[in-house]
């Protein structure tokens, strides 16, 4: 692990400082408890230079799990092992107003296709769509693309928070089921579940989605590594969905405050990208009604406008 | 089984006739192999009368399976466990103008709760409520209560149907894992399944599907045996349903065209009841857009027309 | 008028005393000014018996608009004036589940034809069929055809209501352009909006309404001229439109509970039937979230109770 | 004008026949005479450089509405007038997974509100928005407004497509009263549709459209006159409006494909963004299913992929 490297920046902590003001006008997701358990006010972010240098502030013990975070790395992967018409066949490419985990959009447009990657029905189709012998398999070849990712060999999951989502997650699996009806998906849903669930319970630090991101501002090379671990052309096209569809349904308003292609999660994890330069990896779990972290989003912004972050 | 003791009838036998006119505009349900298999052009139907007797015409030798006819029957049963105020907690009043397997209402409007007992939604969540220590006892309950009604005992479900149904059933899991979401449906989904596929795949013939009617024309009195076997008040809120709703979402339309209480099932079974004269039981597989039985509908025009049977 | 030779009634002057006990939970209308100014604890009910008696009880004194209520007059116009065929084609027969000013399932809904004649897309397509060479002569054949009901040839309109609902009905004015897009509606829609609320302003007592509910429970002949003012067949599928879709979407719940055709107005009134028997006019303006008159409902729920008035 | 000097290009030239392939799959728009006049098989191209040279190639002498690209141009101008929080009150930042003229959301989401400024509903509010004494002032604002925009002092409107749009406009005029009764929209909407008809009907050449994506390209600048003709932060906004949602319920698909700013029309117009290099105007009437110009987006895929374009 090269988080020890890593020095604390004392313009981040300013930054921080100033985002934590608004981690009182959200809450943390209660719908598992282990989520529940996180501290309100935590805010953590790390910036992972393109050179292989970094800087981070705040509470950096803290681990989180990636949550819809991992939604753009398992498209990516899709994506490798199937390639574009194959995955864009059975997902759409277009944002949508509705909220994430929504259904209804499924039963009045035809032909029954989720409308991107990054909402809860589409996700579920493309963890379907993971290769691999068995579910075993296939949840190795998931942690072995995010540890190459991060380049940290240590990563894994929070057992408790997968089995504690595995057991209560019935929107998604009445999801699963409605995919299946479609043909969307196919397979044992509960199989699905379990893989999915697992992916969203991989947990790491902020550094370790810092250099996540770096590896997306570099389009798919590993900034220590040299390894191009995604190819060009899909680490263009993972950007450009985490700008339309990325912060659930404020990706419209996350592009223009901000605009620079992110991820959020439920946990309060933000994974964002500004490309050619660094990766950005935070974690602040109080969220706001859309369900993205608030003070990482303020962090952001803040940081958007002090350095022009915005690519449009 | 009193089947032997029911004449042809030549006026239904004409009506019959004509009503068989229009099975070729209609096609049968496919989605289930052993539905498939049905006889587009069958069509046979039985009248019950309070007072014993009975009259019979078409093809009476084929067996067919209740369906979705079972979703006021298990909704009678419902009531009966846990009275009204339990149930319309659960499951509304209105009709829908949706179909009767639709999802997208239940996220657009509050609660999620069902909108009436005869969509898919509602009557799984009806099913759910079915008293019973485990699923079998839950099922004989069911089973024992259609044998009262039909005062016949050998009544038993087509395996074949239940298992198939079962198999396929993504659509109806999907309901039930978003109502369990919303805390609509309690406990195991694979166990509701089983009961739910099983209560549809009960199956008679048209004489006894009647001699439900003749109860429910009796407001809940069995005419041979004399027997209350639902409490008046609950006989009459069925028919209020079979009215409102009974017939997918071209109950309305029948309301105008027929005028009684009346419900159908995909096999192409329609139960209906003219109050204080006498029970229907159709059997016509050949379905319309709706899903009812499309010569069945025309049979009832007929007959409806022909003896002022409207209610209004 | 024969107003005066109505008696007031104690059996039912002591319901009304009952059902007031509600006005509380509802509130009056306030969507245009005139009718916030109804007393919210008003309640008066007229009876209209088929050999020409009547009862009342409550404040008499009070006009109130038909509002909705017009909805089921102009249909039986409309269904006169060009068969149901032609009105079919253009107006669906189906309750809905949604609200009555709603346009959301027009557009999801091919081809985008109103469900029904009792919701707002439905009545105002029904009205504009109404046959006149221009705007004032369609009225004329309006409200005569309402003076005829009563057998009151003073009924006029509420110009102030009339004015304030023309003013402000911008909602209806969506669904008229929503409509003539579709082709459901023709010709200009201000004088479409005139014609409609003035319709709607049509005012009268209780016992004019309940006159006219016993026009419709005689199906169609007038108990005092003994004219035949509607043809049974549509008098009869008026009512059918009353039990289906007469009390907005709560239509379901109070054929349960009530169980005779009704049909309510946002200014409080409805208009019911006991076929055969009376016509009830209700004046309670304090409604309930649905739109209905909340003592009303409740009147009608103690009087159908105590006499066994639901058809079901 | 200074179309006279712009070059016709022979790489441009190449692509133009390229993608004209494509026009026999799609269709013009047909729901105004004026537009069904249009020839399919027409495609024309014009570049602007941020250094005042331009390219260009097909049939450049024809005219064409700039239908809903005037939404982006009204959006800058409401934005100078009022400021990001007045409009962004009315009006939202998210893209939409449904089509660009539909109602149904504006009724199942609160408060109402368009989901952004580049579907009707949203541009309807824009244009509401703008500042005038009197629809002809504010006419004269938008028109001064595009005409320094394209430093081409003669662009005007059609008076045949603005006319023809107006006299059918109906949908339009549904969403301005649905938007009217919820505080959207304030005003008369006959005058709020013709003001925004007739910015639908301002018409101009490829190279006239190339020059305002010139100005887009320099942040609000224009290349010849070297004024800031928008603010910068404004210019910004739209462009990623453009992004997110330029190119209807297709813009995700387009920012995957092409990756760049840019705003249709279904006259067939397309206004492209290249950041800091260059404005594309395009003209080609066929249009896909979604009411993008079928030969415009392929010329555009083209030219990015030649020319790595993308902004991600």
């Amino acid at each position: 692990m090269t988080e020890m490297a890593c020095q604390t920046n004392l313009d981040l902590q300013q930054f921080i400082e100033e985002a934590k003001k608004v981690t009182k006008y959200g809450k943390v997701a209660d719908y598992i408890p282990a989520l529940a358990e996180a501290n309100q006010h935590d805010l953590s972010a790390a910036i992972y230079y393109v050179d292989g240098t970094c800087v981070k502030a705040g509470e950096m013990e803290t681990y989180f799990t990636l949550q819809s975070i991992s939604k753009v790395l398992t498209l990516a992967l899709a994506l490798m092992d199937h390639g574009q018409e194959y995955v864009f066949e059975r997902v759409g490419m277009e944002p949508t107003g509705d909220p994430f985990n929504s259904i209804a959009k499924l039963e009045t447009v035809n032909p029954s296709k989720p409308l991107n990657p990054m909402i809860n029905a589409g996700a579920l189709a493309v963890t379907n769509m993971i290769k691999g012998k068995n579910k075993e398999e296939k949840f190795e070849r998931i942690i072995t693309f995010v540890r190459n990712l991060t380049n940290n060999h240590t990563i894994s999951i929070s057992e408790k928070v997968a089995q504690s989502e595995y057991d209560t997650a019935w929107l998604n699996r009445s999801l699963c089921y409605f995919l299946k009806e479609h043909g969307i998906i196919q397979g044992d849903v509960e199989e699905l579940m379990e893989l999915y669930t697992k992916q969203c319970a991989i947990q790491m630090h902020s550094l370790d989605l810092a250099k996540i991101g770096a590896v997306f501002a570099l389009n798919g090379k590993h900034p220590e590594t040299g390894m191009q671990l995604i190819p060009e052309k899909i680490a263009r096209l993972c950007k450009t969905f985490m700008v339309t569809c990325g912060m659930y349904n404020a990706s419209g308003e996350f592009a223009i405050k901000v605009g620079i292609p992110a991820k959020s999660g439920v946990s309060g994890g933000i994974l964002a990208v500004v490309p050619n330069r660094y990766g950005i990896g935070i974690f602040g779990p109080s969220l706001d009604e859309k369900g993205n972290s608030i003070s990482g989003i303020r962090l952001l912004e803040l940081l958007s406008a002090k350095y022009s972050l915005s690519i449009f």
